[in-house]
């Protein structure tokens, strides 16, 4: 998919939502927890529930590999699922992986071709020769993290270059930039940090940006949409605890749904505001 | 494993060195690749080939994620294999995770209980909260990615901090290691960096280190020795494709066996040169 491709769909569905399948098994509905694959029931049901307001979905690896083998299993259901029924969903592997070339090389290869996500999110740690691999693939992306939503981010991220006078994200976007472009790259920027939101657009004006932290982690959509949003979009927010996990009763899947509805409808109002739908 | 118990394995096999099984599907004997679990089967004949002279083993989750739940099947069979033969031996998920806690905990469970692992490596971009995760497990370690052996670990690493004076692998040593303890922190740092193992030493001069890096990636196992090796070792160095694939005929296991003899031989002349053994 092209970041073209990618605008169109959002337009059409007015819609920049990401549902987060951060899907682990100790609380998804205990009425599932009885059946054969209870994970991949669970994300049956909330994706039939949400895909009318969203444009993307964005399996957490962790809560697979949790369950090991029959977490793949359940992962590879999901995926296998979407593409079926929703063949015109982004999915992205949230799974921040990165090593020395080799080994990319064969990450690159269990999320693009093994398993067929569309995008896989990378760590920058190791620099060009880790990412460099997730590029090549013809309209896949990698998604790199800059600036993540977590407290933890402090740590590091914000290293003051000495030399350039950015600190670690931004030298982060603004070296990896140029070992892509806008239709195979995308950056992590959590709404958290929406104030950076200005910082980061100046580096990458029209690369599209994948946003965690609404929701359970407190991120506003609409100060992410003020100061991230392009004239093509150029966001996905993503929304993972708060829809998937609203509701644990019989009723989760409608709950979801409404959940999404509501994020839905202020991302119509947000794309409108700005002209871009 | 403590610090100390791993110390008096390295002392009895006189060898600080760790296998690893980047155990490539397309790079294993043809023999091998008609039966079931090819490379179950290969990791097999190579533990029991190379564990006279190893203390340590590191399958690189890329090579069995590649292959998706086949993938997922091989590794748990290597990793029961090696608990049930050789459970003195030390097995790291070289796996390179790290997101915000909840996630984190996640990946944890996924390589300390899910499968029974020692140690996972880990990436710092994300801080704290991305790290503590796995550290919080009785006997199990972290292994934090500080200076790696790789090209693109230029691109980042060497971020000089404004403030403070260090560069970035310093600075995520510097920290990091408040976080736990010389019996739950470990540090990568690449062979082919070993000019930089005496500025790791003045930060953490009793921490184990793991170096990958020397073999096919060029690194000095005595340049290793002479400037990373503390008086406990300190040292688990690694070597994966020099040893795994240095032969792809019938005897590829007694050729590796050979190649890690060579490695242990020099090993226990450098820990006796230092007076460790």
């Amino acid at each position: 998919m092209t970041s073209k491709e990618l605008f169109e769909k959002i337009k059409n569905k007015r819609s920049f939502l990401c549902v987060g399948l951060d899907s682990e098994f100790g609380r998804i509905p205990e009425f599932l927890k009885m059946g054969n694959n209870p994970v991949y029931e669970f994300n049956k049901r909330i994706i039939d529930a949400t895909a009318p307001y969203a444009v993307a979905y964005k399996p957490n690896m962790a809560f697979y590999e949790a369950y090991g083998v029959s977490g793949w299993v359940n992962l590879r259901m999901t995926v296998d699922y979407l593409r079926t029924n929703y063949p015109e969903m982004f999915i992205i592997a949230d799974a921040k992986r990165g090593d020395i070339g080799n080994t990319s090389k064969m990450y690159a290869k269990a999320f693009f071709e093994t398993i067929g996500f569309d995008a896989v999110t990378v760590a920058p740690y190791m620099g060009e020769d880790s990412i460099k691999p997730f590029i090549g693939y013809k309209d896949k992306w990698a998604i790199i993290l800059a600036l993540t939503s977590n407290r933890g981010a402090e740590n590091f991220q914000f290293t003051e270059d000495r030399y350039g006078g950015m600190v670690l994200f931004e030298k982060v976007i603004n070296q990896s930039k140029k070992w892509g472009s806008v239709d195979n790259i995308m950056y992590v920027v959590g709404a958290t940090k929406a104030d950076f939101l200005k910082d980061v657009r100046r580096l990458v004006p029209d690369h599209f940006l994948l946003v965690p932290g609404i929701g359970e982690q407190g991120g506003s959509l609409s100060e992410t949409a003020k100061a991230g949003m392009n004239d093509q979009c150029g966001l996905l927010v993503n929304a993972s605890r708060s829809i998937i996990f609203a509701e644990n009763s019989e009723n989760f899947a409608e709950m979801a749904a409404q959940k999404a509805m509501e994020i839905q409808a202020e991302m119509a109002n947000l794309l409108s505001e700005k002209g871009v739908i």
